[in-house]
């Protein structure tokens, strides 16, 4: 640890003065960026990249390395010019910022191997750290330290504080908050300005230890990152009154200089206000300690485990299944970890945490935070599991689209899917998850309508790269299929089939059962039905549904519990574009069955119906689409 | 105001003993619902509406009437014997809960007049109420008090310090949260427990006055009322300690009673404990003064202001469309209130601002409590308008779809739409925001790409019921319609057409000037291509699509700037179902460009072309489809 010697501040502040120069050089360079965001926090990153980051940017994968976290990710020139000074990056590439097919993009990436996650939607950072402390502390047992600068604008955001409370609650003192409260936002002053007494006593009723400082004051800074490191059981925040745009005459504390690059005779003056180009590099401190860790397993190699099993004709609820499958998956693969938004007597994410406790994180009722640590846990290579009511999930929904942009693997699981809940009525029925989910850039949409396709399904998601949502039934539902049979992801079932299909209905979950039940009512017609399970919503099974169409001339009839807008209507929709390959020979007429009104309470057996959705309602269908 | 005599103490112990026998009796009548969580507040409510509330049930739209809001909404069979104390519900009508029909569901929705806003997504009273607060100070300068029955788990949520931050930024002193602090949650002991100062400290740091009590001593709660309705500049918070299931033996402080209802033979033994059933009525205490109010102006009645025009052939974004319009409609409109979360330069809302300040409410960046604030302000009647980047209104999906459970009135408008915002990178781009959209219940989607359009839209947006939603584009878009062209919700304009148009290009925003470059292309080598615009998103326009397949064979090319899944692409799928009312006579040959590969950095047009949606492409993909 430094000793506070001249010579030493001299160090970090050439260091400081380069960060804040090459910062402006990148965004005039590039014509856009955020040069005064970086210019306040320059300070408070040159001390701690020279003197207490412990990081060898030479293998970006020890797991003994710290974490350093933009949230402030606009703030992207300065970590940039920082990657340079280490040594990480050349002058020229730095001078790539934001062009096109440049990896150092308008905001941080991990396609940049150094960076964890994604940042650029504003109080992402320190929940994500939550996550990665969380895994260090109790999971890696490692020494790293995770280390997040915070933007003064984004105290506002409550995720922030869904943060702050987890990390006291969990005790993470591996976790160090660094406030760059430079007091001004985008379009003027932010909510608390330099108000950094309020800041403070928030951060304390929230169980952090804080310490408040001048952020240019470089020997302070020091000081405060030497004691936010020391022992205690609390994590730490550092508030560091900053100015924006510090060291540039015309830029400093001045409003209006958001997000706003210099023009280059505007850089040209800055450049030279801040002491000129210099070729300041800093050797940043490796961690303690050998990478002693083995190489991770590739425990998607483990043998399968014995996955529970349920008795065709029985009735077990698909949320049950993902429960009991989680706790036979945690038995091969030491890497799986369950979270839960204190819901998980609902979900049956507590059948895994019965089994293996202290890989549960219970995370209350802070759905931003629960999804946030299960990606901080994919960084440390985790098999993460997230769940709660599929309806909750949309209160995460941008840090699940953010979790696409950081490239996570990341497993959801929304229960209480649609009007078949029942008497809660429609604040706790999620009639919108399918369409949300299969917006998320290469996500996995999976919906099944029994026990054993479920503990398949949840086993596969284990296995699978990206994005991937199971959408579980509440109510427990009749088991058609046995335990041995096979489900991959993109496939489907064709669950009933004759000689003469004249209509295909096409289901998932909750109504494939009302699909079988109109089956049986029209074979007794005389009306001969094919009733496709499209299990798997994203991808979809283009090609068996192709088959049908064929089958069919075209006749299909598309149910589900959900709005009409984006969910298996429009996946089996898609399915017959060019784009997917329908070759186009068979005319399609397609029915599509979904809520349309706002449900209220009521049985599910009473809302299914009214909602239009259940078996005679299917059968109908049927009738009339084979008469047009 | 009360004097603490010990008849109005046996007054209000009678009061809350029925209302926890009423809580248990239509819960078990049920079969279902949260009977203990009514239990721990019945003595908080009790006193409330016997001595502090003003509110005439006999006059619901009484502007003076207080608010009362159930963030904690499970505990619906309090509010509900609640309304049967005070004459609103018969008894029969009480034991009507949570059954199909029932106006009386599991969770409170505005469908019972006495109920503003619906709740049961937790976390989301406050801030609504944080809404109506504000409207009540600074908009209807009405002495009516908002009060918020918050539950402990849902401290949690970050949502609820969004708005203590911005209840006592706000100064909203007509704003009094109590928190029914019973220790236990869905599955166990909350974050906090009893830890009564940690929430005190919260509420402190968050610039809120605290009164820790007892929640089940009536003299004690009844100060504290008092005092929270005494004259000071910041909002209150009573934290009172409860106990869950409280006055019920097996019930009081138990684990696992959470969401259960009692059976018939422990409701009884409940029912005994609690002093049987009883018949007290409260006369609630109509507001001070008479509603001098005049009845609600009918503005959209008012005559359309002189809109902002833009020269045909200049160049002008749409979100500075978006503004001018709202600062023009502000004239005409006294009811229209705007909100922006901290990037009101951006969004252009700050144009209404420079006009309006008083009617512009800045929510920092705190996406969900800005969409809560307008929700509440639509419950006050005003035509809320909110914005933000499109990207990050997914911050605020759970309270959009709660928005719809609750009926509001709500406009939202998302900026930087899709990969054409350029250099800023994936974080800022909205990719799924029009499948957001589109999969709210009753919502309209609209996506302009000239500004007289815009303006025309937020016009129109203004006099709309539900919740509707503008996405407008970053960059400046060329200005292709008059100013006195008409755009009606629902419709679409057919911008290209020949004579023999053999393939359709639909688009919208952005990739109708691709389009039309396109076109251009394509009629120099004499292919003919009719281009809708289809601003509309939802509703569409299926009858102009309809049209548009019936001239070109059913040649049908979509493109956007935009995932996939549910946007435009979607909704034009959706048009050619037989739901639709499509006719079926022509096959459709349908290609879809959209965005599938993640983007990075880069200008506009290295972007927009490199997602496969620029001119180019939509020129190939029209020569392929017609070589079908």
């Amino acid at each position: 640890m430094a000793t506070q010697t001249g010579i030493q501040v001299e160090q970090w502040r050439a260091l400081a003065q380069q960060l804040r120069v090459d910062s402006i050089r990148s965004s005039t360079q590039a014509g856009s960026g955020h040069p005064t965001s970086s210019l306040s926090a320059a300070d408070l990153l040159a001390v701690l990249v020279s003197d207490h980051l412990r990081y060898d940017f030479n293998d970006p994968g020890n797991p003994r390395n710290d974490h350093l976290i933009f949230s402030k990710g606009h703030a992207s020139p300065l970590l940039y010019a920082l990657y340079r000074a280490v040594g990480a990056v050349s002058d020229e590439e730095m001078l790539t910022f934001r062009k096109f097919g440049s990896r150092l993009q308008g905001h941080p990436t991990p396609l940049i191997p150094w960076v964890d996650v994604a940042t650029g939607s504003l109080g992402q950072g320190l929940p994500i750290g939550v996550g990665i402390a969380l895994a260090g502390k109790y999971l890696d047992h490692l020494p790293y330290r995770v280390w997040v600068l915070l933007g003064d604008s984004e105290m506002a955001e409550g995720s922030v504080w869904e943060a702050f409370d987890k990390a006291s609650h969990y005790g993470l003192n591996n976790l160090v908050g660094i406030l760059d409260m430079n007091r001004l936002g985008q379009r003027g002053e932010t909510d608390l300005g330099w108000n950094s007494a309020a800041y403070t006593a928030r951060a304390r009723a929230f169980g952090w230890h804080v310490i408040e400082i001048d952020g240019h004051d470089l020997a302070r800074i020091d000081r405060a990152l030497t004691e936010a490191t020391q022992s205690r059981e609390i994590p730490t925040l550092i508030v560091a009154k900053t100015l924006k745009g510090r060291g540039v005459s015309f830029l400093e504390n001045k409003d209006g200089w958001h997000g706003k690059a210099l023009s280059a005779q505007q850089a040209q003056q800055a450049i030279e206000e801040l002491g000129g180009i210099h070729l300041v590099s800093v050797q940043v401190n490796k961690p303690d300690g050998i990478p002693t860790e083995a190489p991770r397993a590739d425990f998607s190699a483990a043998p399968t485990p014995a996955l529970p099993s349920y008795e065709v004709g029985s009735a077990v609820a698909t949320r049950k299944a993902y429960g009991d499958a989680l706790a036979a998956l945690g038995t091969t693969r030491p890497d799986l970890v369950v979270l839960d938004a204190e819901v998980s007597n609902s979900t049956f994410s507590d059948e895994f945490k019965k089994v293996f406790p202290d890989r549960f994180f219970e995370m209350y009722i802070a759905e931003q935070q629960m999804v946030a640590a299960a990606v901080g846990m994919s960084v440390r290579h985790r098999v993460a599991f997230a769940s709660t009511f599929a309806a909750f999930l949309s209160r995460a929904y941008d840090f699940i689209r953010m979790a696409a942009v950081s490239r996570a693997n990341l497993r959801l699981c929304g229960s209480h899917a649609g009007v078949s809940i029942g008497e809660d009525g429609p604040s706790q029925m999620a009639l919108e998850d399918l369409a949300m989910m299969r917006a998320i850039h290469g996500s996995t949409v999976l919906y099944p309508c029994d026990p054993n396709q479920t503990a398949q399904l949840v086993a596969a998601m284990a296995d699978l790269p990206g994005i991937s949502f199971l959408r579980t039934t509440r109510g427990n539902t009749t088991v058609i299929y046995r335990p041995d049979e096979s489900f991959t992801i993109g496939g489907s079932k064709v669950v009933r089939q004759s000689t003469n299909d004249q209509v295909a209905v096409i289901a998932a979950g909750i109504t494939l059962h009302e699909a079988l039940k109109a089956a049986d009512q029209l074979q007794a017609e005389g009306i001969g039905v094919r009733v496709i399970d499209a299990y798997s919503v994203k991808p979809i099974d283009a090609s068996s549904l192709h088959n049908a169409a064929r089958a069919t001339s075209g006749r299909l009839v598309v149910v589900e519990d959900h709005w009409p807008e984006g969910g298996l209507g429009a996946a089996v929709e898609e399915a017959f574009t060019l784009d997917a390959g329908w070759n186009n020979s068979v005319q399609i007429k397609l029915t599509h069955l979904s809520v349309t009104d706002m449900p209220g309470s009521g049985t599910p057996q009473e809302l299914i119906d009214a909602a239009g959705i259940s078996a005679r309602h299917i059968a109908s269908a049927v009738r009339r689409i084979i008469a047009v």
